[in-house]
């Protein structure tokens, strides 16, 4: 069955991972992100250190192919508790938002830095930081059990403590 | 950093569960699986179960273009801990095998029964079930530290009590 649409506007709120898969190379490519919602699209930061082979795999990907597919999912020994959502989208590569410029940049930034705590520790954009900006297309969910869906509303109800 | 070379053996033998990226009719496409290795590859089954939309995906998916992406990979909210292994691939589509047939199918359903207590209770294998054979052609992993290296390995030893 269908996960419940508020699981899904939870999911795009406040899930903290999901795997990127981008049309590369020699085939798919997928890669696990971090992510917040900001301005109507789903945004992922690169934090613009230098990487060992140039541009990330999945920059290069995107400047070539557009579409991208992220899958949100939790597994479990008790399989009536699995989900997953998969979101199709248009991908585009911004860059950091510079003082007074870019507003839908600045509130993608404001949204990363307000859902993880991490980044009060973690650099979050060094000086060639790109966001990926992806703008959601279509949808597809999936849980073993209404129980399951219900379970995960619960768990990522705004206020509850949770640690993935 | 990269993963030790036995942590990769053990994500290969007793991680739970991937992401399959195929390409798909409108991009990338990723769907949560689980697996097994057996006969030199990795093996992920299809029930059987009729679909919704006929054929399911992936499967249309591999038997036009057999390039498939395999992604496991680690959350949780202290990021030194943090990893992932992608297993990029060539895939193939069997037949689950029949009474004396199919030696490696065979060895890849006891592999997936040893490795899932759930399929006491929940059936492998229906009327029309198929097995997607991914064999590995490259490999690329990263983790934020060694302790976390280190600690996945721990956690993924043989006999270790373990539930995701």
């Amino acid at each position: 069955m269908e996960l419940l649409d508020d699981a899904i506007e939870a999911i795009l709120d406040r899930w903290p991972v999901a795997a990127l898969a981008t049309a590369g190379d020699r085939g798919p490519h997928a890669v696990p992100v971090v992510f917040a919602r900001a301005a109507g699209a789903l945004w992922s930061p690169i934090d613009g250190k230098p990487k060992r082979d140039g541009e990330l795999a999945r920059i290069r990907h995107i400047r070539r192919d557009p579409r991208v597919s992220l899958l949100f999912s939790h597994y479990e020994a008790d399989w009536t508790r699995l989900w997953w959502l998969r979101a199709d989208g248009e991908a585009e590569i911004r860059r950091a938002p510079t003082e007074g410029c870019g507003a839908e940049e600045a509130a993608a930034l404001a949204a990363l830095r307000r859902k993880y705590p991490q980044y009060e520790h973690v650099a979050l954009l060094g000086p060639d930081a790109l966001l990926v900006r992806i703008a959601v297309t279509a949808q597809r969910s999936w849980c073993a059990s209404e129980e399951g869906s219900a379970a995960l509303l619960a768990y990522l109800s705004p206020g509850a403590v949770r640690d993935l």
